[in-house]
């Protein structure tokens, strides 16, 4: 079978921020800002960094309500608070000039309507530097903030955002034809209305008249990211994804999915270089291996027992694990309408690597299941060049531990080493995140705006 | 009868943005930046001088839909195109520190919870100056983006606002009690879980759980403005306004609204200083009289006649004003189910000045019937003077008719003649919109944050 790899000479590399770091405890790291999950000086500081260090995007998750709510863990946890992202990326994009700035929003309770229109302004506020993280909300506890007595179940979350995201489409291209926009302003003519299509969108979750009053950006339209394990989240990513947001333990794993997907996406008409395949990876990088280790043993030693427990509960199907032996085996759970793609790779991870139930939260306290590793920015590089040159990633999606702290390493070390290897760039050569991932830009008109 | 008058001694004032300008016709001025409506610089530039002017806030509008899509005049108005105002607003947090950040958002197509987060979150990285315009959506044209077959009719929208409105209130007490944040590093402790309550709302239009996982910001919660005129709306805005944007022609109808809501607050166990009644004013400024009238002459020139039929037609019912005489009287409408108060000011006004079709539209081009002001600075601080000192309002929202051109005007000959007067502010005394306005904080706690 012939192995799909990229065709990019270079990786793509995104920044997942997340408050004072991934790892759940790096809030109680002495240098840990108070306050970072709702702090934009913290956001402002870490986006202009990563910008000076030419990552392709920074790329923001979400959660609307507060997950597990009532557990008596939760005063242990950052995650709790935490700002929507779209209003904090609209923010930093002022702080910004050239970075891409990807968010998740849920296609499961919010109106196609209002996302197309949000992530178009912000597509144009920015010179045409936003990413959409289409996502599904598998979080049982959203439901009752959204006036619905039953959280819908997978299947149904997924033919939703497959609609979703062809409305969304759909609107951003309300505006088609070279000669949309002609600004005339002595014929009182400002845009040809002839060229404003209404969208008319009539489906099984949606009536979508439009068009869009937002016009397209510098790029088009906002790039659509998405990071659904599942089949049904594969087969919409290979119909419609741009970036995949994938998570992995190793290499099989995501060499696997990588094939899949792009093999895929030949179903749609789509070529396998527009779309990017990025894995989660959350690197402690120290000089030395044993630099490394300490820095991962560190935050690791301070995983409280009921945060750690408080982890893995959404995948626990309902059974409260505070019934059994935290030394012992991860019982059998019984299977949860939610996350099932994320419930799996906890299981499977369990019971590969036979670990017990304290082994397996503190495994995913760094990156909640994504691939971790631990060494010299010369080991970290080996890892990701065999992943990117063998079939197995366009680049990866970069979760520093602690925030800002892990910045350091991987500025210092990581980046330089990938730079030797040139497998990442010294600078940006186009202005936006369509440019920095190599992808096509839709053919739409851009309207004009002064220089100011 | 009692009259009630402003206690304070200085007026509040906003400053309402919309892309070139207020004046329908002010995108074709020379100097009018192209697309100005999208243009984060445009705003920037003018948000940077309202800050410098010492405005209270800068204030946005909103409009989801295009209005009268398929009008062939449709490709002379602006505001066919705009950036959706809260995303716009997150952007300008970045570049301004002290000014207020007013977006309007509609009640009848968001849902609470979504919108509670995301103006919280705005409160947040502005630290404690953002403000929710709360309004319907008057347009029907907006039903059909949102599944909708009918567009709510007003008593139904005002309903589901009120009821929306108590629901977000109710999701920025959702942390409570000073001893909320504790950010304890070394036990483990972030927050306090006993102090973050459920809302558990059951209504006839909502089911919301909570509780919001975004902390209170500096000012506690945004201030919450309102802009109804009809019955409905005046009560919801007596009940739980803190500002309301009022739309007048004259002193009369301004001080007969301004004694009745303060008047209505009695009921709700509110004084009436913890409301600020801001009537809107497009003043159009000159060194002498003639020189604010060529200013004026100017862009009236630049109405066409189908913009100016397109002005009307959100008001006439479905009568279609093509077919009538544009120099004769305006024809009786049929009663609209939509924008109920601002149709009955559009015929009374065209009634009582005995104003043609022409006439009607070329008054409200400047500033959609609001209050116009052509004269010297003097002149109109005299008219404003007289309102702030007489019961018809607490302060004003200043729309520019043409951005940014006349900020010219405003910052170097209004605001320093009230300035001379006492009338307005030097400085900011206070960091946050509540301190501007002069309004009282709500009891909440503030969630802690370095300095960074």
């Amino acid at each position: 079978m012939t192995r799909i790899v990229s065709s990019a000479s270079q990786m793509s590399l995104g920044l997942f921020l997340m408050g004072a770091g991934h790892h759940i405890a790096a809030w109680r790291l002495p240098d840990a800002p108070h306050g970072a999950a709702t702090s934009f000086r913290h956001f402002r500081q870490i986006a202009q960094i990563a910008e000076a260090a030419k990552f392709d995007m920074i790329f923001f998750a979400d959660s609307a309500s507060i997950r597990e709510f009532g557990h008596s863990a939760i005063g242990g946890d950052e995650r709790a608070v935490r700002l929507e992202p779209l209003t904090l990326l609209s923010a930093l994009s002022a702080a910004t000039d050239r970075i891409g700035l990807v968010g998740t929003a849920s296609t499961t309770y919010n109106e196609p309507f209002n996302l197309a229109r949000r992530f178009a302004s912000l597509d144009l506020l920015s010179n045409g530097r936003a990413g959409w993280n289409l996502v599904t909300t598998s979080n049982a506890e959203d439901g009752p903030n959204y006036s619905l007595a039953e959280h819908p179940h997978h299947a149904e979350r997924y033919a939703r955002a497959e609609e979703f995201e062809a409305v969304v489409r759909g609107l951003w291209h309300s505006w088609q034809g070279d000669d949309a926009f002609p600004i005339d302003k002595a014929g009182g003519r400002l845009f040809n209305p002839d060229r404003l299509h209404p969208l008319k969108h009539r489906g099984a979750h949606f009536d979508v008249r439009g068009p869009l009053g937002v016009p397209p950006s510098a790029q088009g339209h906002p790039v659509i990211v998405q990071a659904g394990a599942s089949d049904a989240g594969r087969e919409i990513a290979a119909r419609s994804a741009e970036v995949i947001f994938a998570a992995h333990q190793n290499f099989d794993d995501a060499f696997a999915f990588y094939q899949d997907v792009k093999t895929r996406m030949a179903r749609y008409g789509r070529a396998p270089d527009s779309l990017r395949i990025l894995p989660g990876i959350s690197p402690f990088i120290g000089r030395t291996r044993d630099q490394a280790r300490a820095a991962f043993d560190e935050l690791q030693a301070l995983v409280t027992h009921e945060v750690g427990l408080k982890m893995l509960q959404p995948f626990t199907g309902g059974l409260d694990l505070r019934d059994y032996d935290p030394d012992g085996p991860l019982p059998d759970l019984p299977p949860t309408a939610n996350a099932i793609g994320r419930q799996k790779l906890l299981v499977d991870l369990a019971r590969r690597e036979n670990l017990t139930i304290r082994q397996l939260y503190l495994h995913i306290a760094g990156a909640r299941g994504h691939w971790q590793l631990v060494g010299t920015a010369s080991d970290i590089a080996d890892e990701l060049e065999h992943y990117f040159r063998n079939g197995a990633a366009d680049g990866f999606n970069v979760m520093p531990p602690a925030l800002p702290r892990s910045l350091g390493p991987i500025t210092e070390f990581l980046l330089p080493e990938l730079r030797r290897r040139g497998l990442f760039r010294d600078e940006y050569t186009g202005a936006t995140l369509r440019d920095h991932l190599g992808l096509p830009r839709p053919d739409l008109p851009a309207f004009p705006q002064s220089a100011a």
